[in-house]
């Protein structure tokens, strides 16, 4: 059973996600600097749920070099978190519509929760399937930022009600703290 | 005459039927919980045609693995698959804004029964290609999923204009029937 | 230079083509049978467009089968051709709309003879680059199909003003004539 | 760390970016000629953004193909570039309505300028992560359209206000410099 289709067919998901969007950027009516305006709160929260989509992509492509056998959990597991992925365009395109507003940036905290709870899914039965001395295993660690992640999101969805602005600049630190490719995995597949 | 090209095409479009349904989540006008409400039904159905069209995906991907030679019926066969599954986003939207009535349920259970006909005609296509003791035959062997599944959307679309809800309810116990990955073919491999 | 990510971009370019399609088919208000009578015209255009990006897709895996260099050329004219079919769905949707009406039906008949000669350049490009005795020359001979649909094509166009309903049945009859996928080649490849 | 996914993903999103284009072309009410004069300047501006992202996934393949590792440093870059050539859709449907507008004409421009700065910079950090004697290094040379390019661009973007017809012609030409596929790294590497 090889892990090929499920590369390819993760990439075209996340690759349409990425890309479907920019479709949210709907043409203004007006021609000058000042129709773009209103675009501005939804053209910001693009670039955070494309960072967010790039971070998701980055961190499978790593996390699927150190897989060697597919199972039908793992393909599940995978769809489940492509699931959460998918509504990313929607939630990305409401909050920035609405970024004054508490439960458009509560949602979009909920569906980044929710990934990251199908990521953390999938990254343990993968685990599972190659024991505790695989290359992921090793690789994650004590997994600082897996721990970390949730805690955050659940604080911004806390604090959407009382500041939507700080809601966004959490979920803008999450981003910023996984930016970085886990060098972990790199690291130890170089000394493999 | 490779298989490649053939997986790669199907995986583009499969993956693309599975993110463009979720352009049917239109962006709601307000920012609170209530706006979000006309939505609910809509999410459903996403949900349910996420995972008819995963199912698909994942059985197609161990389908495939047993072929060996791709020959032009093949090629017709899998676009006539497509082409069925192509429509779920439209009988999805129809059906999630129109949950009570029973003309749209019937139609989603109509494609999802000649889904399921364009399955077993390519299925039928690859035994006859690689006889009756290839990998796909022996791993399909009575095929109980294969035969209740037109018995049951029959049922589901007989059903809708008495109660379209029944009809929605015997959908996705076809799903749940078919969720699991098909164990039989995994298991053969293994054991060749 | 290898031929794998122009075969994977020109795979993806028409898995989207194919899949947009749909995008056309506009959810009614109503839920009833009478709602979705006017989506019928769309409907049926949808199939035919369906069967020639099909077509397309199986000939162009064919003949790419073929190629063993790619040149600046082979790319650019690979490209042209996309850019052409590319243009489907808008055609598509419009004849659908007004299928009554001689222009749109000239139009659609003026795209696929524009993709048909885009075709046409790609497939000398890649003889003049891989000479006379190429499996693709070979294969190729006397090209009656290449021919004869330029000359339906153009007789389809001619006649759209007198009757809109006589070329759509000229347009779906090249795409019967072409349905089959190129024997000629698949023979020759299997007796080299 | 290999390459193939990096391809893949980037010609995903390159793919979808060249065709939802389309979907700007919106199908006009009536069925006559007139009713699609209003969409000539759009499908005109369509072709200049289907060009360009042509000539981007055919120096990105050109350039992947000298690259032999891949670091995080190579994935963010490539993410930045496809962010800059996700904008064109927008920006082409935006200046394609308004090609008169001196705003949207610049707003053009910038794209272009920040994709090519985008690109400039992926190409950078692959050169220093493959060395000054690597196939790249050579192939790029004195690179007279990599710094020829920006400096049009600026030129478009400057004149936009007092002409953007003027401008479109520069951003036009540009493409026509570019058209031609890198037959410097093409020959560098049928040397080595």
């Amino acid at each position: 059973m090889n892990k090929t289709r499920l590369e390819a067919f993760s990439d075209g998901v996340l690759a349409i996600i990425i890309t479907i969007m920019v479709l949210e950027l709907k043409v203004p009516e007006g021609a000058d600097f000042n129709s773009l305006k209103p675009l501005i709160p939804i053209f910001l929260s693009y670039i955070l749920s494309f960072i967010y989509i790039g971070i998701y992509w980055n961190n499978h492509h790593h996390m699927m070099h150190t897989v060697k056998q597919i199972s039908g959990a793992i393909l599940w597991a995978n769809l489940h978190l492509l699931f959460w992925l998918s509504l990313i365009p929607f939630v990305t395109a409401w909050m920035g519509e609405n970024y004054t507003a508490p439960f458009p940036m509560l949602l979009y905290g909920v569906n980044l929760l929710m990934a990251g709870i199908a990521y953390f899914i999938l990254q343990n039965i993968i685990i599972k399937k190659h024991g505790p001395n695989s290359i992921l295993a090793k690789a994650i660690g004590k997994d600082y930022k897996g721990k970390l992640s949730p805690i955050l999101y659940l604080t911004g969805i806390g604090c959407a009600y009382f500041s939507p602005l700080f809601s966004g600049v959490i979920y803008l630190l999450v981003a910023l703290i996984w930016l970085i490719p886990d060098k972990r995995i790199e690291k130890i597949i170089d000394n493999e």
